[in-house]
């Protein structure tokens, strides 16, 4: 049967978040029903990851199996026509070797966590950013982040509820950088603990308000225990940027 | 009395545009209630470009005259504050000479327009750009842009109610440039006709498609006659960049 790929970007403000839940809409299944509406069949959609609440995405990937002979331009059009108003949009769509799966073949996610940094709130932004209206000092978040790079137990940053089966995770990337009065944040590892990187954006933000210093970051980091780290930054500066495989 | 300068950015979505009116909300209104509200002074505020509805600004300049002795930063806080929850920032505050006036004082207003060229529909996006699905011949466009530069009479892009004395303008710049799926069109010029921007754009849009030539483009030009050049492009896609003094 056909495998097909999917790239999907969202606007998590509307959903429960990636998976389908009792209490509100989830974007898997906004695509499953759009599947189900241009083909007659019930399939279950697989993700690279699977976001938060009010966490967005550029380039979510996914996968599911159809039966019959759907050209891959069709099934882009048909899901992305089936979708409206919600805003979801496929934006590219790939027939993929039955060995592919979107979750588990996965060497790598890619996130961005945006903060607006200046006194005055968003307006274009709102809903895209996490906003702190208290000067950010940059360059210290950049020599907090790089401490945190590399292989760690990363208890301290795990939430209640994780799925992972070890606390233990690769860092490839953990930068800070700059653009006008935004911080975008960068963490790039082959997978993630629960939360994770909003718990370390929260920890970071404590250093660059001048609250924590670099000793702080590894003592928590070293504790193994979510109490001692900093809080978790909200969802709406979260994008999955992209998977690779 | 002082005279106070605000830079200001906004979502145009759900406002009937900068002015006050009897069908909605302006953004106007919105700044001149804060102003009362932490003033108790009712104060007229004049604007660089009066954005009609949907139109975005990152740089939307304004004035107003206030009695009293405040500080630029706590007007600033003060109408965020009183701003709140419109997505409306007031990013700058400062005192300016009695002779300083935001419209009339103007050397150059600076406008963008987004149009999203892409065959999967906007997410992210939404809302904030022109989504066109055909491809765009964007070199077509940049040459026919080219050709409106300079100073012209631009009856064939002016809207009926257009208040200028005179429809002859100078483009100082109109340019295409591709940023990904995007296409930035930036237009600069000492003042506009009403809707000449997005007139402009529905035209550039026809040369794109490949259903205008370059010389259909100057026919419409020369003709000085509203119903010979192209549609006009739709409001979310426009955004008022900023002002120059």
């Amino acid at each position: 049967m056909p495998r097909f790929k999917l790239i999907i970007a969202y606007d998590g403000k509307p959903f429960v978040g990636w998976q389908r839940q009792d209490n509100g809409l989830g974007v898997q299944e906004v695509i499953e029903g759009a599947i189900e509406a241009f083909s007659g069949e019930k399939v279950a959609c697989y993700c690279a990851g699977r976001t938060d609440a009010g966490v967005h995405a550029y380039g979510q990937v996914a996968h599911f199996d159809l039966p019959g002979d759907w050209k891959h331009s069709r099934v882009r059009d048909a899901l992305n026509a089936k979708i409206r108003p919600q805003p979801i949009s496929i934006i590219a769509v790939e027939v993929v070797d039955e060995n592919f799966h979107a979750r588990f073949s996965a060497t790598e996610r890619h996130y961005e966590y945006h903060i607006l940094n200046r006194r005055s709130p968003p307006a274009l932004e709102l809903g895209r950013v996490w906003w702190v209206p208290s000067t950010l000092d940059t360059s210290s978040m950049r020599d907090a982040a790089k401490m945190l790079q590399g292989k760690h137990d990363f208890s301290s940053f795990r939430a209640a509820g994780c799925q992972a089966q070890s606390p233990i995770k690769t860092l490839d990337e953990l930068t800070v950088k700059k653009v006008g009065d935004c911080l975008i944040i960068t963490a790039r590892a082959r997978s993630f603990l629960y939360h994770q990187v909003r718990n370390i954006v929260g920890t970071l933000s404590l250093v660059g308000l001048g609250k924590w210093t670099q000793e702080n970051v590894i003592d928590a980091l070293e504790a193994c225990d979510r109490t001692r780290a900093g809080p978790t930054a909200p969802p709406e500066g979260l994008f999955l940027v992209g998977a690779r495989y």
